[in-house]
């Protein structure tokens, strides 16, 4: 555990906190020993002889910014929060300017020139996690908060910031701990031979363990997906309406985000919303200039898409194709990439070009549509909520981070190093060490067990200001 | 005078305040007499049984806002400004948010839900003015800070924003009211053939009117320059060293304005800044294609820079020209376009590439430069401080409102047509006529006097939030 003595506690932030741009207001936030010392240097304030050391916590007070000339730089409010009860658990004030440059400008220089100094990314946040009022978990779901732009993303950010699998994690840990000191009190005693636990209990309780963790694990692949948007590719050969597919459903289902000015976009993607669920299509435009989408070589595009995916639509005109070619192309295409953690749906266009459905074709359980005549298209979309199943955010728990991910993935190899032990019957002070390491592992995703890299790694991840 | 009654006094607006992009908070405001009530109905305190109703102004709370299915939109503060101590003079509440376009786009969504409706462009500060808490003047002042980006523009907004030259406008408007009660004086007791007053002090008593109506009006091309910055073109004959000599100066003296980022810069248009005041470097492009810069016809776009200049940079290359050719050049310069409120600066470069330099010269009151070399470029930088005078900010009075130059005019012609009045000794009661309209142009800069479109045109150059 990092001491918040060896963070530079004495030093005073600020920064920026709200978006440059154009725009009414504009927040400065300060945080640190000296908020208020260095406050009093530059802003004088409204009602006579107020003296910001008497401030209550959590007021509003109105006043002037002023230079070491006694020049106003603003007329504005600030807001004063007392240790502990802040977002940094440090005194904080928060400077409510008018949104010019040079006032923002002027005023960053006036709080460096006084004491203070930029904040680092994140630094507001890693001082409320160091300063103990939420832990590393919460922190990151901080950052995940300011950039969710989909209900499902925003979701899973709301729980973990309330602490959403925590319960799960502490119960992990302290059945772990209870194994520890079963097995320490053995070492104890272990002169005088006595077995103070059950092996066989032990692998069951050991097998529980795996369980939650392999559940959460495997959560993973779901959980990010409702976190960054669920990938899906339209494949097929040339001249199957996928472009006309796309731009039904896209006009029809715009993505949230497209709604807000400021939004920028990766061209190489289009999103739509679904049920609070960010689907990105990604564009698998290298499949155009191929005749056949098994066997061309040379479309790497297509198959990096295909393997990214969470849903892959293979688009095949009706009127132009057969059973046993489409049969082919879909067992060619799942020996070349892997269909484990994937979704293939099968998407036989242009039904209104042709006058009768081979029975044959419902053996591919596929959806039949007319992509020029907008016919069936809500089958399509109502087959991928099935697969995305976006309900499972309000029941389930997810992890959506790729280093929890990782960090459990350790865990669950100590816990199969500890049970391998006991199946070998290793000396017991040879397997506490594997318990520690699940215990080190596990501490990792809340923060209990970190280190400076760690830290700097996740909170260079923020904005300035947070 | 607008009733404030007639502008939906009953509607709670509610809008973005803080810039769109990346960022860790965004302010979300609310006014009206519903503010509270509205609040109540999406944010749950997270202090128990905390009510709103018993919230003191200017305190802030933390909680959630919450959505209709209770599900929690953002873990936010809110601070609540209670009427009328508040910038709009009603009931607001302000919601300090993570920056996420989704929280954003849901919280505006359940406002409007909850009865609150979009505010439009500046209508915060519609209704300050319309509440009384600033005269029209100063909700001008708000608009220039929030785009005031140097020392100079900043400065003039502040005066103004703290009512600047109210004082003299109050003391005309004191004066223009003396003139016509003494006169409905005299018209009251017409029949008795009294006189109240004298002609001859009163016709002084306009002079000096007219002497402060006029030095404010012509201290309107310096002030709008101080604001919007000076422009300054750079002409001269092709290869005479017009780029090396913007390169030299801008290398030496970016605007502040390019220090941060998300400044969008017109780009015809090279910024410094100097001494606080920006100064704008306006392309004169369409110079270099001709051969002599009087004669030539078809160079418009060095003319159009010429005549929205404030100065007027003529550069010659000493090692090439006469005396003579460019004494010629001026004159012809200043029969083209008139130099009444311009500076003509003649700067004689590449003295590094000749032996000695022509006495003659001195009578044009040049500056020898080496663009090149940068020799001297100080020089004329300070002549160009010299002519901008940036610390008359600081000991004068300025307007830089265009609106406020025309209400100055018009009430100037309605004072000259008082004393034609006088002079021609036209009865009192036409006369009257003429003051009252005096007082009606005075009082349209600080809003006693508006109506609706004047009123919509400033405001709609506003952003929204403000």
């Amino acid at each position: 555990m990092i001491d918040i003595n060896d963070i530079e506690p004495s030093s005073t932030i600020c920064a920026l906190s709200t978006p440059m741009g154009k725009g009414a207001i504009a927040i400065i936030r300060l945080s640190g020993s000296n908020a208020l010392r260095i406050t009093d240097k530059i802003f004088v304030f409204s009602k006579k002889d107020f003296n910001i050391f008497s401030a209550k916590s959590h007021t509003i007070h109105l006043g002037n910014i002023v230079d070491e000339n006694k020049e106003v730089i603003d007329q504005c409010l600030i807001s004063i929060f007392l240790s502990p009860k802040t977002y940094t658990g440090e005194d904080m004030v928060e400077f409510s300017l008018h949104c010019s440059k040079y006032i923002i400008k002027r005023t960053l220089e006036l709080l460096l020139n006084n004491g203070a100094r930029l904040a680092q990314k994140g630094e507001f946040t890693k001082r409320a996690f160091l300063y103990g009022k939420m832990n590393l978990s919460q922190a990151e779901a901080v950052a995940d908060l300011i950039q969710s732009d989909s209900r499902a993303a925003h979701s899973l950010a709301i729980k973990q910031l309330k602490g959403n699998y925590n319960d799960t994690l502490q119960s992990l840990r302290k059945q772990l701990l209870n194994i520890a000191s079963l097995m320490e009190l053995e070492l104890d005693f272990s002169e005088e031979d006595v077995e103070f636990f059950n092996r066989d209990e032990l692998l069951s309780l050991l097998d529980n363990i795996r369980n939650t963790i392999q559940s959460l694990i495997s959560s993973y692949k779901q959980g990010n997906a409702f976190k960054e948007g669920v990938p899906v590719s339209i494949i097929g050969k040339p001249n199957v309406g996928k472009s006309t597919l796309l731009n039904v459903i896209l006009n029809d289902k715009r993505a949230i985000v497209s709604d807000i000015e400021g939004t920028t976009r990766d061209t190489l993607e289009e999103r739509i919303n679904l049920k609070g669920v960010d689907i990105r299509f990604i564009d698998t435009a290298g499949i155009r200039n191929s005749t056949n989408i098994i066997e061309q070589e040379g479309i790497k595009r297509t198959f990096k898409a295909v393997e990214e995916s969470l849903i892959v639509i293979l688009l095949v005109d009706i009127s132009r194709s057969f059973l046993s070619d489409v049969k082919k192309d879909i067992e060619e295409l799942k020996n070349k990439v892997s269909f484990e953690n994937k979704n293939l749906i099968l998407v036989l266009n242009k039904i209104d070009a042709i006058d009768s459905i081979d029975e044959g074709w419902q053996e591919l359980n596929p959806i039949f549509i007319s992509a020029q005549k907008n016919e069936n298209i809500n089958e399509l979309l109502e087959r991928i909520i099935e697969i995305i199943r976006p309900n499972d955010i309000n029941d389930k728990v997810f992890i959506s981070s790729l280093r929890h991910s990782y960090a459990l993935k350790d865990t669950l190899a100590s816990i199969n190093d500890i049970e391998q032990g006991f199946k070998n019957l290793l000396p017991t002070d040879i397997i506490t060490i594997d318990v520690r390491k699940a215990l080190y592992h596990l501490g990792e995703i809340t923060g209990e067990i970190t280190n400076e890299d760690i830290l700097s790694n996740i909170f260079s991840q923020f904005c300035i200001g947070k």
